[in-house]
């Protein structure tokens, strides 16, 4: 077990390395999250400045950048924790899949449904999934990075139940999947596809799925 | 052989029916046309008004209004003109095509290439192809339509050739890779993928040939 020195080191790289500033007074921090994302939901993120959040939320500037070293920081962990619930609901289908194309299905239709929940249920905060995606932010990445994994471990098991084929490079069979699950999962290409879901998405992953046949 | 004054009247429901006014006067519209595009080159679509233009292209605003109904409308005229040429260099490209799965992937390399080349040699005119794209003004649907139809031939080909499976509805399959190629066609998303190009869609157009093998 790492030492609690070397524990206290490692929360500090995470914390410095993810835009959060100052002890990691997790009650404070989720506070200004809570409050800063109920206020961009109403006025938008692009347009407010750290100054505007301040006065709206009831905190000084100087205590919002004890926490955040700037507004994508703020941004950041909104994004986090909203790109976790989705993560979250795509884990538990997946988990209840009974093989592997029945969890890639899943996969697929969860997060469709689930981006398209959490983008357009709430006008406002697709403004910040939209930068978000668009800037790459850490938050985006990771997110994405989580999906890729998921979707490797399905087609591994595939794989070795004989359900998919084994020719094509593993990375390369990833990679290709993610690029064509784009227009549903990117919220500038999801936002022009609304009218098309649930349909699209289901004929795009059997396309994956006759893909993947052996 | 239609009447001289039943080809008028097609063309005049065609003129009407794409925002353009007034007499076929072909070379003064061409020639609006033209200058528009400059000037939106440098400055912008977006922030640009139909006022602005007329005075910086030296016409009168009602000189302009006689050929074209609106902005979006010299826009149109200005996105037909480039898809139109995307469109050429893609028929030129299939012609050669020795197979139907050769085809296809001519199909997607020069729409990928051609797109990328039209919305970013000039960053200025990529404004005017997200606002088409992103309002689906008839110019993009035309062009899309058009894709579509050289894409379902090609499956067509393919399916009598023995090189592609017959089960999948046609116009399933169609319709999910136009879906598939949104990442590399549509303006908004190829701009997000420019540093994947050429690996990216060729992987996917592999994907895409892996799903359709009999």
């Amino acid at each position: 077990m790492p030492s609690i020195a070397i524990v206290q080191s490692m929360n500090d790289t995470l914390a410095a390395s993810s835009g959060l500033r100052g002890p990691a007074e997790t009650e404070k921090r989720d506070a200004i999250v809570a409050a800063a994302k109920d206020h961009f939901s109403l006025y938008g993120y692009s347009k407010t400045t750290v100054s505007d959040l301040a006065k709206a939320i009831g905190y000084s500037k100087g205590y919002i950048y004890k926490f955040f070293e700037s507004k994508q920081a703020i941004g950041e962990a909104i994004c986090t924790n909203c790109l976790a619930g989705v993560m979250g609901a795509v884990d538990a289908a997946v988990g209840d899949g009974t093989s592997a194309t029945d969890k890639f299905r899943r996969l697929f239709k969860v997060i469709t449904e689930q981006s398209a929940e959490l983008f357009f249920e709430d006008r406002k905060l697709y403004d910040i999934a939209a930068v978000s995606a668009g800037e790459c932010w850490p938050s985006s990445e990771k997110y994405l990075g989580e999906v890729a994994a998921l979707l490797q471990q399905i087609i591994l098991e595939g794989r070795e139940s004989g359900e998919f084929e084994r020719k094509t490079p593993l990375d390369e069979t990833v990679r290709s999947i993610m690029h064509v699950m784009q227009p549903f999962m990117h919220p500038l290409m999801l936002e022009h596809n609304l009218d098309v879901l649930p349909d699209a998405p289901n004929e795009v992953a059997s396309l994956v799925l006759r893909s993947l046949a052996p």
